[in-house]
């Protein structure tokens, strides 16, 4: 046998090793190492992205791998914690295009240098279906300074970031059933902005990224809190060109999903903190209604002061 | 809305929870959180198994979950590490049905419950394809004694652990190119046997696992290491079942893969270590070469002493 790589190896050198950082030992062994930062919580979490679910066929696939990197970042963001590296598996049809991971790990590389991560390991396969794809991100966080689901309590408010439904909305322009002049729509559809780096620990007294619908994550917090929830639509944060699209989408706007928004319960007392921490970061927060005590449910009041009746709470893959 | 679990979320309470261990937030969380043992590296892996490509349509769900934990158990092995946990992305079509996660999940339980790992987190998702599964698993290893790829030296002895050739034969029985009146080969390809808790740190001074073909991964640490190597293709453990099939599967058994034995760079001193770390574990070590300076490149002699002109190394996926 010569020592010319086999073909998986030769793609795994030309476009992922450019990506590996400290710990990877350059992809070239069967595992990353990982010393951890001392008094630190490692936190991890995975997901997977299927191509015909999660991504559509036409989507550039810089963007595919900057959206990857980025749900995964918006969980780490969700914890309060700091991004280190993450592991990647690729699954792609025998067919896929060269420039396919190019252009992939182009966008990849842009948002390892946005966000200070690097790749730490992974796995390439071939498959007879759609190209599947997960990470697993791994960050850190003081000890014990983790924000979890659990912990709301009766009195906190309902904050979330940045505004809400731009992603689902921008999921409607992708698939033709709504206009988007500016394009703005489907940009925050591909392209999500982990808050990453909002000093979110000691501050909020619980909090999780809205991915799946605004409503549905808010129950999350509810079930794990043992609370209910109340939030009055007409305070839930709208980009313009969502308030453009008209009242019609209002349902899709709040359990749409596809944000990548924070979703934080907030003390009275700890509320300039957060106005403070979203300052340092550029981040707008807003207050869209309330914890307190009873069966863990979420009511939507609308403007006129009646309960929405909302078909579905979010996303359910099954 | 009502506080029932949407159907994805119900799924993960009724067959993933119960896998979810320490550190996994019941897998009500966004992440897991892991503090770090003191004093001990991290060590990563990931790895994806997709249905039609590493296993087959028929194969029984408990032993793909099985084999799903294996495969990364090994690549822990090769590190000398121990296992901690490991997180897990599912991505399956709509149709499958619930027999299929009950299956799956038993198999995992019960090598969780084998190999002492449990649940960290992860994630599930709907494919248009076939089923899609990725994990990556963490381990942890003596500061500074993680087994690499790279280190093996002139001089040092090529020794693998168990018999070799068994898993690519029990794949030519799964597609009925072979007889196995025992199951033995099938049993082998379905369910590796990790070789988790062999005590190489320290002792061996470049290793790997076998997955893609003894030939090609011997290949792997050559160059990572610059050496060539040469391996007596007599010396080869076989089993009684693979030496039953025949010289003419001698190739296949040697470039087959899926083996998840491991390959082992030992210099002459450490033998005896390495055999008492062996016996401690009742698996069987054998030395078949050696590694000397030279071009990295894999020489396999034949018993009459010839070369042996392999078609290929191992498997590619591209």
């Amino acid at each position: 046998m010569s020592d010319a790589l086999p073909p998986e190896f030769a793609l795994i050198a030309k476009y992922f090793r450019p990506l590996a950082g400290p710990g990877s030992l350059d992809l070239r062994d069967d595992a990353a190492l990982l010393t951890p930062p001392p008094e630190r919580d490692l936190v991890l979490t995975a997901d997977a992205m299927v191509g015909g679910v999660h991504f559509l066929p036409d989507d550039p696939p810089d963007l595919v791998g900057r959206k990857l990197l980025r749900v995964n970042l918006s969980d780490l963001a969700a914890k309060g914690a700091t991004p280190l590296g993450y592991l990647l598996t690729v699954s792609t049809p025998k067919d896929t295009p060269e420039s396919w991971y190019a252009a992939f790990t182009d966008g990849l590389a842009q948002d390892q240098a946005e966000f200070g991560v690097t790749l730490l390991g992974g796995d390439t396969t071939s498959t007879p279906g759609p190209i599947s794809l997960s990470v697993t991100i791994v960050g850190h966080v003081a000890r014990g300074m983790a924000v979890h689901r659990f912990g709301a309590n009766d009195g906190d408010g309902i904050w979330v970031t940045g505004t809400i439904g731009d992603g689902a909305l921008g999921l409607a322009v992708a698939t033709g059933r709504l206009a988007d002049p500016t394009g703005y729509l489907l940009g925050r559809y591909r392209l999500p902005q982990p808050r990453v780096g909002l000093a979110i620990g000691g501050v909020a007294s619980a909090g999780m990224d809205v991915s799946d619908g605004l409503v549905q994550d808010l129950g999350h917090i509810c079930r794990a809190s043992n609370l209910a929830a109340e939030i009055d639509a007409a305070l839930v944060p709208l980009s313009p060109q969502a308030r453009a699209a008209g009242e019609a989408w209002l349902e899709t706007c709040l359990t749409g999903g596809d944000d990548y928004e924070l979703l934080l319960a907030v003390p009275p007392s700890n509320e300039t903190a957060l106005q403070e921490a979203a300052t340092a970061r550029g981040v707008a927060v807003t207050r869209i209604g309330g914890f307190h005590s009873g069966a863990s449910q979420v009511m939507v009041t609308a403007a006129n002061g009646e309960t929405l009746a909302l078909k579905k709470g979010g996303w359910s893959h099954f």
